[in-house]
C-alpha cells in the first residue's frame, strides 16, 4: 500500500515518444527493491521483485490469466486519472501511465506478465509485475533509464493510493465481467438459440419419450428440444444475475479495507472511471471489508457457471445417446461428421463434440468446488486463494464458452433427425396402450399391450388381431400427435 | 401417471369418522399390487408397493426427510381439490383426499412414511408410499376394508392425473421452499443482526488487522465484523434470490412433461391451490421438460446454500482465532463459556461452536457438490437422481440453520473483547509508522520501525528515543482511530 | 485428559448385582459438572456435560452412529483392564468398567448416546458422554448414587490414562475397520462373484462392442462382465490396502501426543488389548503427533470406498443402459421385476437398483469429498473435523454395503440375457467388416460395408449382394466369436 | 484399430538421413484423409486429422500435456520393435519408426503436438497427432514426399497393431509413472527430509502444545514436526503403493479388449520393451476389458496426489500460523525473507510459500475430484474423459512436486525459530499446572491456576505467591521437558 508523496518538481513535462512496445537489448539489466540488485532479462520491462518472483514462484505451468492484467490496465490507469486530477501525480504523469495502461489493456504487454498463478495468495506478485511493467515502459517513453524508477515509480506513482489487497480483487471482478459478457453469454446464447431453432424446426415430429431409460409416454422432439433450450435460458438468467455483484469494487479499501492511504471518495471516483472505460456499471463495493476479507462474488459467479456446466452435460450426453448407434443403440439423431472415426467404417462417427463437452463440464464442476472451498480459507481482512480463484473462474468461463462455440458449430447446426428409426420406435412403443385405456377399458387395453409384448408385436398389430377394436379406430385414437399434446398446426 | 376414470357411483357419500390416527391392530395385514400379495404390519398405513420398497431399499439409515411427505400433503389436497372441482373425483373424495393431506402435511402421518433416500431416482417409491396411506388412512375414516382400495383408490384416485414424475419435483420445491422461509432465513438473519449488533457495538474498538496472517494497518472491531455482517447480508440476499425459481412448480406435466393424463390448466390450478395453501407464490413452471429432465432450480438453490456456508466458515474461523489463546494465542476475543473444557484449566474454553459451524459448512460444500453432479446426471426426459438432491438439499438448509441458531445464542451474543490484548497489539504493531512517513519523512520513519523492531520496543518507545519526533506530536500523529478512518463520534 | 490418582482405599470390593440395562425412573435426575448441576432424564444414564451438549449442538437429524460408540467400548474396556493390571484403577474397578464396556459395544446401552455428529471437532462431547455412561452404570450396578461419580467417576476412572484427543481417533479406527469387514468387504464381495458368475456363464455369447456409444468390434458377454468382475476385485484389494494403516491407534497420545498422563507402554498396552478382543491385529500408531493433528489414514481408507464406487457407477450405468427399453432402447438385459413398474405396462420395469446405486455413488463421492477436506484442516496438535471424517466415513462404508447386496440380489442376479437382440444386434453390425478386410481387401471390405450402410441390408446380405465373396466363404471368415478371441471351448 | 497389412516389398531399404527435427518450408501443405484435402502449415510434421482436430478442438489454452506424447513415443517405437520382430514391419520400417519415436520421447518434436486437452474421450485425436508426425517425419528421414503416407503410413504402419482405445491409457499409465518417479516422489522426499532435519534439529526445545486453538500440554518443537515428517513419509508410502496397479498397461486390447488386429501376445510383448526403455516394471493388464473401460488405477493414483496434499495443506496452514505477527500473532517461527514485504515495513514477510502450497493443494483436491467423476462415467468398452483425466493426474503432480521444491528452498529450510517467543509462552501457559496436581493436590493446583489467571501471573509466580510450594520445588515438578517426555540426550 503506497501513500501520497510530493510531486515531480519543476523540471518540467517530459516528452512522451512513440516507440514500440518492445525492449531492444540482449543479456540482461540490473533491477532493485528493498532486498537488494537483482538481473533481470534486458528484453523485459519488469523489475526486481517480478523477476524473483519468477524464481520463487516457479510452479507448473499454470500462468496467471493475461485477462487479469488486461483489467489490471484499467485499475492503473483509472487510478492514474484520478490521481492525477487530485494532483497527488503530476498531469503529465498521470496521464503517461494512463497511456501505458491503456497498452497493457490492449495485450501488446502481456509477454511482460511472465508469473504463474501460484504466487501469494493476495496477488501481490501480480499487482506489482503490473506496477513495474509501466514504471519501466513510462521511462522508456520518456527516453529515462530503466529501472532507475524514475520519473514513475512503481510504488510511488503507478500503486499510488492503492494495495493489491484492494487492486487484485477489483481486477478479478473486471477480468471476470469482461469474459462473461464477451464471449461466454453470447457464445452460450447462440447454442440456446440453435437449440431453440431445432425445437421449433422438430416440434411436430412425435417421438417415444424415456423416463428411467424406459420407454415412455411420446412427446415431439420439438418439445425435448425445447426442454434443451428452457434449461440453458434460465442458467443464462442466472448468470446474468450474478453481474450486479461483480459491478461492485473493492477499490479504495487498500491494505485492510479501511482506506488508509487513499483520499476520501477515492474508490468511488475509480471505480466511476473504469466504468466509463469498459461500459460496465462498475461502481465502489458498499462494504469494503467484506470485499477484501472474502470472494463470495467470485463463489457466487462461480455457481453461475457451474449453473451452465450442469445443464450442458445433460444436454450433451442426451445427444450422443440419442445419436448412438448407428445400427446397436437409440440412432434417433445422425451427428455431423467433422472429422474421420477412429477407423474406416461407414457410420462410425464418434460423438466427439458431446464428449468433449462433458469433460469440460466435469472440469468446470470441480474448479468451481475449488473456488468454493477457497472461499472458505480467508482470514481477518484478507482472503489469500485469490489467484487460484480468478484463474479457475476465468478457465471455466473460457472452455465454456469454446465448448458451446464448438458444440453447436460441429454438432447442433448439423445434427439431422433419423426419422425412420424415430417412427419406427414409436410405432414398436407399447406404451401408446395409455390411449387406449380410456376408450375401450383398462383391461381390454392391458390384454393388447401383454398379446403385443409376448408376440413381438407392433401395438396396432396386436390391437387389431384382438378384435377388441378395428384398424380405423386405432388410429383415431392412438395418435402420438394428440398424446404428445401438439397444438395443431 | 394414471389417467382420470369414472367417478364413484350412486351409493352415496360416505360418513367420515373422527378417528385418531392410527391403527389398532397387531400382526400384518395383506395388501396387493400388480405383482400380487404381501404382509404388511397391521398398524400400518402404507400397502403393498411401499412395504416392496421397504425390502428392496433398505439401504442404509438414511430416510427421505419427512419434510418432503408434509410438502406431499400439499400437493396430494390440492391435486384432490381440482380433480374435484373439475368432477373427475366425487366431491366426498376429493374432500376426503384432502383431509387426510392435511394430516399428512401436519406430520400426523409421519410415522407412516418409512422409506429410504436410496430409492429410484424419480422418487416413485415415495409418490407411492404417499398414496397408499392416503388411501387407507380415508379408506379407515369412511369404515372401509384397509387394502381394499375403495374407496379412495391409491392410483385411480389421490394420484389421478398425476405421476411421480411431475409430483415429486413438485413436493421438492415446496419442501425446499418452506425450510428456507422457516427456519433457515430467519436463524441466518438472527446470526447477522446479533453480528451487526456486535459491530456497532464496538465500532470506536480500534485493533490492528491482519493480512497474510501479518500485523497489517489498524481496523476497528466493528469495521472488521461489519465485513462478517455485510457477507452475511449478501449470502441472504442471494439465497432469497433462489426463490422466484423454486416457486415454479414440474405439477401438470405428468410422465414426460407433456401432461398426457392431467386435464389442459391442470398443473395451473394445483400451483394456485398450493400457493394459497402455504402462502408462497407457487405457480406451474414455464416449460414442463425442461423441469422434469432437470433439477437445475434445486442446484441453484443449493448455490445459495453454499453462499451462506462460504462465509460462514470464514466467520466461525476467525472467531476461533481471534479468540484463541488464552495466552498462547491470539487472544482477542473471549468466548462464553458453555461447557467445562476437556480439562479443568482455567480459560480451557474450547471454540467448540465454531468448530461444529465449520464441519457443518463443510458438509454443506460437499452436498452442494453432490447436488451438481446429481443435476448433471438426467436422460431426456427424468433426472433420475432427484432424492438424493432434495435430501441433500433439506439436510444442508437444516444444518447450516441450527448450527448458526447456535452459534448465535452460544457464542456471540456472549463473545466479549478482550480489550486489554487489543490494546497491546495495537501498541506493539509497527504497521503504526505508516502513519508518520508522511509528517517526518519515509527515511526517518523506517528508521524508528527499524530501530522498534530491533530492540524489541514500541513504535511510540522507538520515536521518542530516535529524536525525530516527541512524545505529543506522536499521539497526534500516530491515532489509530483516524488511521482506522472512524468517523469522529 | 485425565492423570491417574489414589485408589479406591479399604472400603472393600462392592457386590455387581445383575441388572438389566434400563433406569426406571422418571422425571429429571439432577447431574453435576464442572459448572454446575443441571436436570437429565431420569432413565438416562448419562451426564451434566452430555446433557448441555444435547442442547448446545441440537443440530439437524445427524447422530454420532452408534458404530462409534461400540468402537469407544472397546476402548474404555481395554484402558480399564490395562489401568487395574498396572494398579491405577482397583482390580473391582476395572472389571466393572470393563464389564459395561461389554455393554456399550454390545449396543445395549445405544438409546444412551443422544449426540450429534456437530460437535466439538475432537469428539469431546463423544468421550464425555461414554465415560459418563459408563460411570452411572456401574454405580447403578453396585448400588451408588447415580450422579455421584462414587465409586466410578467418568474422569477419573473411566477416562483415566486417556483423552478424548487419542480416544476418538483410537475409535474412529477401529470403527471403520470394523464396518470394512462387516458389512463392506463381504457384501462387496458377493456381488463381485455374483457378476464374475454370469461372466462365467455368458463366456461364450458374442455381442457387439460398443465405444464412444457407437457399435464396435465384437466381444463376449462374458468378457464385458469379467471388466466389471476385475474392476470390482482390484477395488477390493485397494480397499483392504488400506487395513493396516487402520490398525495403527492413536491411543496413549493422550491430550497431545506425548502421552503425558498415561504411563509409558500405556497405548501398546492397550491396542494389545484391543486387537484380543476384537480379532484384528491392531497397534499403537508410531507416530503420535501424526495420529493425533491428521486424519490421513482416514482420508486414504475413504479413498478406498471411493474407488468401489467409481467402477459401481460405471456397472450400474451399463447395466441400467444395457436393459434400456424393452422396445426403444438398448435392450440386451432383462432385468427382475422387484416392484410394479410406475404403470401397469408390460416391460415398463425401471432400472430401480441401479438408480439406487447412482445416487450411493454420488453421495459416497460428495463425501470423501468433505473427508478429504476435513484432513486439510487440522491445526496443530489436533484435527479437529474428526466427527466429520467418521460420520461420512461410516455413512459411506454402510450404504455402498447395503446398495451391493440390494444390487446383487434384487438385479444382477436376476439379470438375463435377451439373446435375440445381442444377436441381432451383432447380424445388423457393420463392424464385423474388420475382418473380411484382410481376406478379400480393403478396397471390397468397403464397398461392402458401404452398401450395407446405404441400403440398409446386413453385412452378410450385402456381401453376398456384392458378389466379391460367397455365403460359406462369408460364414466361415466373418465369425463374431473369433473376432471376440474366444477361447475354444 | 489397424490391421496388419503387407509389408514393403523388394523397392529395398531406404537410406535414412541425419536432419535436424524442423521443416524448412512456409506456408501451407496440402494433407489427406478419408474426408478430403487440408491445408497444415509447411512447417509443422502434423497431417489433416491433427489440423481438423485443432479447429473443432480449439477449447481454452489447455494443451494435452507434453509428457503424455513422450509417453506415446515409448508405446510407438515398443509396437514398432516389436511389429518388426514379428515381420509385420519391415525392419528398416520398424527402426525407422523407432528412431523417429526416440525424438517424440526426447521432447524434439514437442512443437508439432499442438492440441488441446478438450477433445474426444479416448484421445483419438492424440493418437493421431503421434501416428501423422512419425509418419511425416520418417518420411522426411527418407527423402519421401510430406503427406504421401509413403513409405511410413500413420495407420498401417504406425498404429499397426493398435488402436487409441488402448494406446492412451497406455500412455496415460506411463506418463503417471514417469512424473511420479520425477520428480514429484524425490521433490517430497527432499522436503520430508528437510522437515526431518528440522525435527531433529529442534527436538529439544520445548514449547506449548496447542489443541483447539487452546494452550495445551507441552511438546517439542521437534515432537510438533516428527508428526510433520510422519504424515509425508506416510503418504508417500501410499502414493507409491499404487505404481503396480500403474506398471500394468492396456495395450495389445486393441479396440474393445479382445485385441482383435494384434496378433496374440502383442501386448505382453510391446510391454516388456517398454519396460525395457523406461525401467519401469511394465506388464501387459491381466484384465484388458477392465483397463479400457475404466481409470480406476488413475482414480487410486490420483488419491495418493490427495493423500499428499491433505498433509502438506495442514503443514503449510501450521507453518504460516505459527509465523503469524511479528507481534500480534503468534510468532514462534521466523521465516526467510524471499521479497519484499507488500509494504517497506520490518517483519513484514508475507507467508507467501505457503499461501502458494495451501493453494495448489485445493485446486490438488478439486482436480483429484474430477478425476473421480470422470472415473463413473465410462460407458460400455471405453471410459471416454482419459483426456481430462490425465491432464489433471499431471498438473497436479506437477505442481505439487514444484510447490514442494520452493517450499522447501525458500521456506522450510531457512526457517529460524523465535526461540524467546517460544519460551515466553511456555513460561505463561497455564497448563503447565497438570505436573503439580500430582504433588501437591488437584485443589491447591487449581488455586493457583485460577490465582495466575486472575491475576495475569505466570503460574511460578502464582506458586510461589501462593505459599503451596517453593521455587525450587516448582522448577523441579513443573519440566516442561519431563512433561513432553522428551528422551534424555
Amino acid at each position: 500500500m503506497n501513500t501520497p508523496h510530493r510531486r515531480r518538481g519543476a523540471r518540467g513535462v517530459p516528452r512522451v515518444r512513440d516507440l514500440p512496445t518492445r525492449i531492444d537489448a540482449t543479456g540482461t539489466r540490473r533491477e532493485t527493491d528493498a532486498l537488494g540488485t537483482v538481473e533481470v532479462p534486458a528484453d523485459r520491462y519488469w523489475g526486481a521483485r517480478t523477476q524473483r518472483a519468477l524464481i520463487h514462484f516457479a510452479i507448473g505451468d499454470d500462468r496467471m490469466p493475461k485477462a487479469v492484467y488486461h483489467a489490471y490496465g484499467h485499475v492503473k490507469k483509472a487510478a492514474a486519472l484520478v490521481n492525477g486530477r487530485q494532483e497527488r501525480l503530476a498531469g503529465w504523469q498521470a496521464d503517461l501511465i494512463a497511456h501505458v495502461a491503456d497498452e497493457v489493456v490492449s495485450g501488446a504487454l502481456d509477454d511482460h506478465f511472465p508469473l504463474y498463478v501460484w504466487q501469494d495468495g493476495s496477488g501481490t506478485q501480480t499487482n506489482t509485475n503490473v506496477n513495474e511493467v509501466i514504471s519501466n515502459r513510462a521511462i522508456q517513453l520518456v527516453g529515462g533509464v530503466m529501472g532507475s524508477k524514475d520519473p514513475v515509480h512503481p510504488d510511488d506513482h503507478v500503486n499510488l493510493g492503492q494495495s493489491a489487497n484492494d487492486t487484485f480483487p477489483t481486477a478479478m471482478h473486471i477480468a471476470a465481467v469482461r469474459i462473461l459478457h464477451d464471449p461466454l453469454l453470447p457464445q452460450v446464447s447462440l447454442l440456446q438459440e440453435a437449440i431453440a431453432a431445432k425445437s421449433r424446426a422438430w416440434y411436430e415430429v412425435v417421438k417415444t419419450g424415456r423416463t428411467h431409460l424406459r420407454d415412455a409416454l411420446p412427446l415431439s422432439v420439438g418439445q425435448e428440444w425445447s426442454g434443451y433450450a428452457a434449461q440453458l435460458s434460465d442458467a443464462l438468467e442466472r448468470l446474468r444475475a450474478t453481474l450486479p455483484d461483480l459491478y461492485q469494487l473493492a477499490i479504495g479499501g487498500t491494505a485492510v479495507g479501511t482506506g488508509l492511504g487513499a483520499p476520501e471518495g477515492f474508490g468511488r471516483a475509480v471505480a466511476q472511471e473504469i466504468a466509463g472505460a469498459t461500459g460496465h456499471p462498475f461502481k465502489v463495493a458498499s462494504n469494503s471489508f467484506a470485499a477484501q476479507s472474502g470472494v463470495d462474488t467470485m463463489v457466487a459467479a462461480s455457481a453461475g457457471l457451474r449453473g451452465l456446466a450442469v445443464p450442458l452435460m445433460k444436454i450433451a450426453n442426451d445427444i450422443r445417446w440419442l445419436a448412438s448407434g448407428p445400427r446397436c443403440g437409440i440412432g434417433e439423431l445422425t451427428l455431423p461428421v467433422n472429422e474421420p472415426g477412429s477407423t474406416g467404417m461407414p457410420g462410425k462417427v464418434n460423438p466427439s463434440q458431446c464428449e468433449a463437452m462433458i469433460m469440460v463440464c466435469t472440469q468446470v464442476l470441480a474448479d468451481d468446488g475449488a473456488v468454493a472451498h477457497a472461499g472458505t480459507q480467508g482470514n481477518f481482512q484478507l482472503n489469500a486463494a485469490r489467484p487460484l480463484v480468478i484463474s479457475d473462474f476465468l478457465r471455466s468461463a473460457r472452455i465454456l464458452a469454446d465448448a458451446c462455440e464448438k458444440l453447436r458449430e460441429y454438432c447442433v447446426e448439423g445434427i439431422e433427425l433419423n426419422r425412420e428409426q424415430i417412427d419406427d420406435y414409436l410405432a414398436r412403443s407399447l406404451m401408446l396402450v395409455t390411449a387406449l385405456a380410456p376408450e375401450i377399458g383398462r383391461d381390454k387395453a392391458d390384454e393388447i399391450a401383454h398379446k403385443a409384448a409376448a408376440e413381438g408385436m407392433t401395438l396396432r398389430e396386436a390391437a387389431i388381431a384382438s378384435g377388441h377394436i378395428g384398424a380405423e379406430d386405432f388410429d383415431r385414437i392412438v395418435d402420438p400427435r394428440k398424446m404428445a399434446r401438439l397444438r395443431d398446426g
